[in-house]
């Protein structure tokens, strides 16, 4: 039997190359990121990691640190679902949810990392393998971002090789958000794929009347209008509007996925797999929205997550997250045409560059 | 203006006198007690505590002290609901529940403990006042007791005053559950108020076949019969059963209280005050299964919510839990005739013995 031998878990605060900010958080000027190895006795390593909008890290640190790993010792790493379980109930008073299920989600990423690596395969063909370019948009974290400057970082992401972007919205006034989303439509053309984030701004019925005031730009999607523990609002949004609805970044059980989705309450369920709990559960929720006939997106940590949605024949695009990691990359993802490309490296094929790193550690 | 001066965080591991066992966490031989201070720049000093069952402590901890309290000194601590909303917001992504409702639910039962103090009132007037005394029952943490050590436990809970008992089922065989119920039962007498908890042992399936099995004895109610996550579940087996249902331990949220509620999911709403976001929400928590038509009961930290309990029309039994701070707290909460008693002393009125507590410091 294979055993886990160690884990190590590093935490870093790193600064943002500009302020960002969304209707929501604010100003953001830095992100915290939290990593997990695993190792096992044949020395082969898995790496994990999660992050927050610059809040929480530490406790995630010190969960992983301090209750799993102790109990994660000496135990088998190929039986993931098993210790996924016993995570999740070790931590599940005072858990459920929030910090315990970032610390779960870096360990099981990890795990599934070093199944990947032991196995010699890429993970997205460990995980079913469907192909391996998923679309990709640029989410654009610039709700305070001038016009010219929007557009200006529309320009950069076509020339990235982006075919797809988001925007944010939930200004002062929806005026604001209509002619901005105006703006960048005509600057893209009739064609391009434009998504539009409110990062929980409005009521329902503010959601309801931007849905609608917002329909003849033809968004893809309309992302997080209001809180994510309204479940009957959001079927309200969907059913009122019949606006495409993509929410789920804050979402962290499959539970909560689960109710969402069968209150008719999204159109895009957008798992994040560094906080939904991991691997584990990214793929559960994708085959949950199959079920359902519905298409999967992403939030964060595009990394890692190219090889899930690569996984999943139900896959729309994949966000490429604000928060890049690429200067700490040995490899950053490619983006050609348009498309994402998962690696073909074993295991999900992220690597750190940890000298790079130090200085940020906390 | 008053202002918040420093925020002390303390966390001790606790051993209990016995270990305690129920359905899910197995044995449990300590527990984590996670206390802040909140002091205002007149000298006025607020307590509030949360706890686990041994596990996340630290995590709360690290949540209060590195990212609340920085956040909080300076401001003035009369505005409670203002500040719960910041702590919420600060802490939403990677939040939304876990740890970070444990470590808000500390701060904010430090804050209105504060604004008792400050205005010279218990909590339970200061909150609307109702009635000091609440009927209070004992709750047993006892699946793995054999059957004379039950009902010895239940001869000691009525010597100390307790004119309601709480038992612990879902052992491996209904039959177990059955015949356990029913010696208490027997023990007992017919008309004394008796509970059992399955602590999420079951699948909906299994909790409606327990639920009709045990109905013959009259409980006043069985708790946590599945998961927390499982609303359509629980609206089944009340639905299918007509049994009464307590749940709410694990819900971390108004809103999640609100999904139990509004689906019919529950009948004795039963939130803890320690890790459903402190004294705000578990008020409006009370408020809203009063326009329900429901009672509440509660879970845990039975010193501090009796006085909440205290101020709820629609209160039934406060839980006198099996995790009891007695020998930490200057005056005990009394059980006079099957009633707690609210203190009258300004705030809540708990008063840790902080000399004894610091063997356990962690």
């Amino acid at each position: 039997m294979s055993k886990i031998d160690s884990i190590v878990t590093r935490t870093y605060r790193i600064p943002l190359p500009v302020a960002l900010s969304d209707s929501t958080h604010g100003d953001m000027t830095h992100f915290e990121l939290v990593c997990v190895q695993v190792r096992d006795n044949d020395g082969c390593e898995g790496l994990g990691y999660t992050y927050t909008v610059g809040a929480g890290g530490l406790a995630v640190h010190t969960l992983v640190d301090r209750y799993l790993q102790p109990m994660l010792i000496g135990q088998d790493p190929t039986r993931i679902e098993a210790l996924w379980q016993q995570m999740w109930w070790a931590l599940h008073y005072g858990g459920r949810g929030g910090q315990t299920v970032l610390a779960i989600s870096a360990v099981d990423i990890a795990l599934w990392d070093l199944a990947g690596k032991r196995a010699k395969m890429p993970l997205w063909q460990l995980l079913g393998g469907f192909d391996p370019r998923v679309p990709c948009y640029a989410g654009g974290i610039d709700l305070q971002f001038p016009l010219p400057q929007l557009l200006e970082q529309a320009d950069g992401f076509r020339q990235a090789g982006f075919r797809a972007i988001k925007m944010k919205v939930g200004r002062d006034h929806l005026r604001e958000d209509v002619e901005r989303v105006q703006a960048m439509r005509e600057h893209l053309g009739a064609d391009f794929p434009l998504m539009a984030d409110a990062n929980m701004r409005w009521s329902v019925d503010q959601a309801i009347r931007a849905a609608r005031a917002l329909s003849e730009f033809g968004l893809v999607w309309l992302e997080e209008p209001t809180i994510p523990d309204d479940v009957a609002g959001h079927a309200r949004i969907v059913e009122q509007t019949g606006h495409p609805i993509a929410a789920g970044e804050n979402l962290h059980t499959l539970y909560e996925f689960k109710q969402l989705i069968a209150a008719g309450g999204v159109t895009f369920p957008e798992p994040d797999v560094s906080n939904c709990g991991g691997v584990s559960v990214f793929m559960k929720v994708c085959r949950l929205a199959e079920a359902f006939n519905l298409p999967v997106t992403s939030h964060g940590v595009h990394d890692l997550t190219v090889g899930l949605l690569a996984a999943a024949p139900n896959r729309s695009y994949l966000e490429a997250h604000g928060f890049g990691l690429d200067r700490f990359l040995q490899e950053p993802m490619p983006i050609i045409d348009g498309n994402a490309v998962a690696s073909n490296r074993p295991g999900h094929g992220v690597d750190l560059l940890w000298d790079r790193l130090a200085e940020h550690s906390i």
